[in-house]
């Protein structure tokens, strides 16, 4: 089977027909084909729900002890553990659809934020593919009586002669390999070259190798999530990315968010510890990345080796920058939230504690507050959207969520105390989007049975922060749920008083890989809507500040892994994303770790953080009073200004 | 008795007064009239010859087992070992006068250079006293919710508003320190900003201290001779040098000159070896100085401690720039004379082994080739030669001889090898001026007998090099010598032949402490001569280069330890020096050492050294073809062109 190869899939009686890719469950494929199959499961194949008849082709698997012999020998299949092997044609029997039969077994169609793709060749095409940190090969002249001049004037003049390079230092290491480095070759030596951030300044003299080595020239892009870090090996001459690696941020196990992790480092030498503990797990993606990657020009280069890494590009979260470089973050936690710095002078790399040779020199995506770090900064740079003439929206959603309004000419920046509830916390069965979190759902309206999509296909555990999401959204938009979250007097076994008021039961106990019901309470939904309202109003006060509203947003850029997974109708629909046409939403992905690599592979965008920086106004939401209001305005479904949800108004009432 | 105080001294028959401070030898009252007293044992009392008479005052000391008590009684007493402690009348008797009596007793008078005295008043007069690395006290108002810029941010902010500073950089150091410096005192602190060399570049926040500490701000300078290495630690403040320090340069012990330094230091670890002797002498240096030193305002501050000391300006030849900073210097001594480098990168002092704090800089001064180092680049600064309008001859002579010609608009320079005649190397009983070198001498023109002036005043041991150019200048003055070096055919015990042709006999074995007799002979001269030729065609090449002549020459500077003992009428005689007016003749004593000293008081003289550097042409004698030519006609006494010479022409022609 080729994973890569496309089927077909027709459902009937919709006679709906969608294309997946060779290895997809069918579940998903009804999923995609807007179709509705109860599952409560979320794909283990324990709840027996997903029945579905095969009417023309096989699946792979599609039986577990909840399938009798007799039943399969009909052509009755699981659907959540049926893998899509060739084009088929299948039946989802009443049982299983969301109604009786007919149209309406269609659920909404959902959307998802267009990709943004990194280009190397739009780097190229705008001429702004030079990596700060580059390689010249030279062939110099020896020294005789009529030109003596000292080696590394020698050296200085062929930069200005060979390569129009000029205006350059050097410092101690360079001056101690020189005399043998043009030796040894006989005056064939290779210089590695940093490019100053201001134009003003001058050039560095990294490094000097004797022969020819300029077609091996790396340096890595490191995004230090709170949670994640995610390291890429880059080939600095093609742009290409040649290993990846990433690993969970180890100082999790001292604290899950920042503020923890801020009082942890206030204990002695718990800086020291928060600053070993990233930099260790670094220097180990590091090591794996060296080991995975091979140099793409020529293999019988060999491998890469440490001292090839010329420079490394960093950016995170205040926070995570202050204990990455060891700067005491306390304040950065207590009113006023003073951090120790924004803006990060150039270092060496081994000056963090990082296993990079001496020459290799780091840089700090700068902050704008304690608030919004160099993350945010590199995902402006990385989505673009300090180049683009739209104005535009750029929000990465976490415990906080961090907004930035403007284009090319102008930007405000604000940080919201969203809470952790799209990461799953204070949610009774809230979970990070790992194994056997519900990431999708959908819901026969009628019998309120649901359809549960889980990550990787497990067994449900609980509900991350894009299940959360199309759950509240979806029981909203079938009027379940009133506009202020509370769930409305509905005779039917899956809505149910429980401790904290009603719940709707997601997965039943004996459906899931958990101990107990999975539930949705109206506590929990009531913490969704203020950490969406936080946002919101965070995006209204924000546009209010530069006299500007919702309806002149034309474009919404999502970044960091709650966007990747985000159903747009569904953020619509709750009011945690303004209302615009789907298709002006873009996801970067993670915009930080794609800063940083683009400022390893462009000097302008280096020189062009510096007038970001400089530009971006920073509103403290606090101390707006209009912030306030806006948020009580903003603590219902969608809002209590319906206007600014015409479509979602529209779903809603048609139900 | 007051050392300070000085005595009137006469001399009869020749009724000669003169003022000395109490304490002088009666000899040195002697030769500072003009007189010369028969005295060969350079003032150890053992040749019995200075008997002089005491005809009014009394001397303290005087007499010695060669002195009979009945003499004693009638009133003599041994000039060399009597202290002036009062005013004083003697008569000098025939026998220790140069000639029988009446006005020829006088010996020529001799001119010295008039000192060329560091003048910070004249440095801010002249408004360029401002010392690079400054200290500036802020008080800076606690964040509050309006303001909640970053620890650093509000820094900055401070230096503009209350300092008028602007555009600054810092490190990790003072980040990591930043947050508690503030908040110690309440928001008073005091910074240490290094001013950038380049007026384009930007100002280093070196360090930051809590509370208030810009009283205190202290730097060093160095000079490392290849003999001797020199510091004096500096008030940045006031400009005042609170101590200073030298030993000699523990390399020494592995080669007395350069090139032996550079053939130790190709061996394996050689290099290593060198660096180290060299630092820890300047570690002990550090150490002795700051011991010894206290601050200037207010002794209650305490001593200076070494966290205290922000700046360190280094100068040094070539070599020994190169030794310390572990650059390989093997190449200084191998046709055609390739340095590392010429130009030193700023650098931290505890890079190069210096046990001074982390945020402490260093700078080294640059050179302008393997052999016009860093100390001849300095001493042009510190001489005030780049700033003069008058055509200066500037001169350092040692082992090689380094010439700088040019006033303020252009400068060119050029090493001559002179060889180790004026360090005493070549010289059969030549020496270093360390006690027991006779320095300085006068003759009897009819008897020959030699008054020999040591230092310390111990019995001879040798002849240093101020000696031996006043000894041959004296014989050749005398007609003792002819102009080829060699001694006239004379009938005078002292004139000898040995075993290097004819000798003159300067102390016998039995006034000396060196166990033979101390001889000068012709093969001693002519190494003297070729020493001299070189310098003197060096000069006159060098002026030929740049089309001028020795006339045109309106000021000569000497540097070096040679240069402070220098008889200018000898140095004219013999043709080492150009003859010009003895009053045009500057010595500047350490010029390397003031010009690291003045670096460290004016960032002007830092920017100018990049300028000077800039324009100073270098030439290499070897490669021009006239300089062959000029030797020639420079090796004799004092050369074979002696309308260059007029006076000295006069003086041998009067005898």
């Amino acid at each position: 089977m080729n994973s890569e190869q496309k089927y077909s899939v027709t459902f009937l009686p919709a006679n709906k027909s969608v294309q997946v890719k060779g290895g997809s469950s069918l579940i998903k494929a009804a999923r995609k084909s807007g179709l509705h199959i109860n599952a409560s499961c979320g794909g283990a194949g324990v709840c027996g729900k997903c029945r579905i008849l095969m009417e023309k082709g096989e699946v792979s698997g599609g039986s577990s002890e909840k399938l009798s012999q007799e039943d399969f020998n009909r052509g009755y299949r699981q659907a959540c553990i049926a893998e899509i092997k060739e084009d088929i044609v299948v039946r989802i029997p009443e049982e299983s659809s969301r109604q009786k039969g007919g149209l309406s077994t269609e659920i909404p169609k959902r959307h998802h934020a267009r990709m943004h793709v990194f280009d190397m060749e739009s780097l190229k095409k705008e001429d702004i593919f030079y990596p700060p940190v580059e390689k010249l090969c030279l062939e110099l002249s020896p020294p005789d009586s009529h030109d003596n001049r000292a080696d590394i004037g020698r050296l200085i003049q062929g930069l200005a002669d060979q390569e129009d390079k000029h205006r350059m230092v050097t410092g101690l290491t360079v001056l101690r390999k020189i005399r043998r480095a043009l030796r040894e070759k006989d005056f064939l030596v290779t210089v590695t070259i940093e490019q100053p951030v201001n134009n003003k300044a001058k050039s560095h003299i990294l490094n000097i190798q004797a022969g020819r080595w300029n077609h091996r020239n790396f340096g890595l892009a490191f995004d230090i999530g709170t949670t994640t870090i995610y390291g890429v090996l880059i080939d600095l001459n093609s742009g290409q990315i040649l290993a990846k690696n990433s690993c969970y941020n180890p100082q999790m196990s001292y604290g899950e968010d920042v503020i923890a992790r801020i009082i942890y480092a206030e204990k002695p030498k718990g800086l020291n510890m928060m600053h070993e503990l990233v930099t260790d797990a670094m220097n180990s993606i590091i090591d794996t990345m060296l080991q995975a990657a091979q140099p793409p020009s020529d293999p019988s280069y060999g491998p890469i080796t440490r001292d090839e890494v010329n420079s490394i590009t960093i950016s995170g979260n205040t926070t995570m920058t202050h204990l990455l470089l060891q700067l005491e973050p306390d304040n950065i936690r207590r009113a006023p939230y003073v951090p120790v710095s924004t803006f990060f002078p150039p270092i060496r790399a081994e000056d963090i504690g990082l296993n990079l040779p001496h020459h290799c020199v780091a840089l700090l995506y700068p902050a704008i507050s304690s608030y919004v770090g160099g993350d945010i900064v590199a995902g402006v740079m990385g989505s673009g959207m300090y180049r683009t003439e739209l104005l535009t929206l750029f929000i990465d959603v976490g415990t906080n969520a961090e907004i930035v309004i403007g284009n090319r000419e102008w930007l405000a920046c604000a940080a919201c105390s969203a809470g952790p509830a799209f990461e799953g916390g204070g949610i009774t069965h809230g979970m990070r989007a790992v194994e056997g979190a519900i990431s999708d759902f959908s819901m026969n309206s009628e019998t309120l049975e649901p359809m549960n999509v889980t990550i990787e296909g497990k067994a449900p555990l609980g509900i991350c922060g894009s299940g959360l999401l199309i759950i509240i959204a979806t029981l909203f938009e079938n009027n379940i749920l009133n506009p202020s979250g509370k769930y409305r007097d509905i005779d039917n076994p899956r809505i149910r008083e429980g401790r904290s008021g009603r719940e709707y039961v997601i997965a039943w106990e004996d459906e899931c890989a958990a101990d107990h019901d999975i539930v949705l309470n109206e506590v929990d939904i009531d913490n969704f809507i203020r950490a969406k309202a936080a946002i919101f109003a965070g995006v209204t006060t924000l546009l209010d500040q530069v006299g500007l509203q919702v309806s002149d947003l034309e474009q919404i850029i999502l970044a960091g892994g709650f966007g990747s997974f985000i159903d747009l109708d569904s953020a619509m629909s709750v009011g945690l994303l303004p209302e615009v046409d789907p298709d002006k939403v873009l996801y970067v992905g993670n915009g930080s770790l794609m800063g940083a690599w683009m400022s390893e592979l462009s000097n302008h965008i280096r020189r062009d953080v510096v007038e970001v920086v400089r530009k971006m106004t920073s509103f403290e939401l606090s101390e707006i009073p209009a912030f306030k209001d806006q948020y009580v305005a903003s603590i219902f479904l969608p809002h209590t200004d319906l206007s600014l949800f015409p479509s979602a108004r529209e779903r809603t009432q048609k139900r």
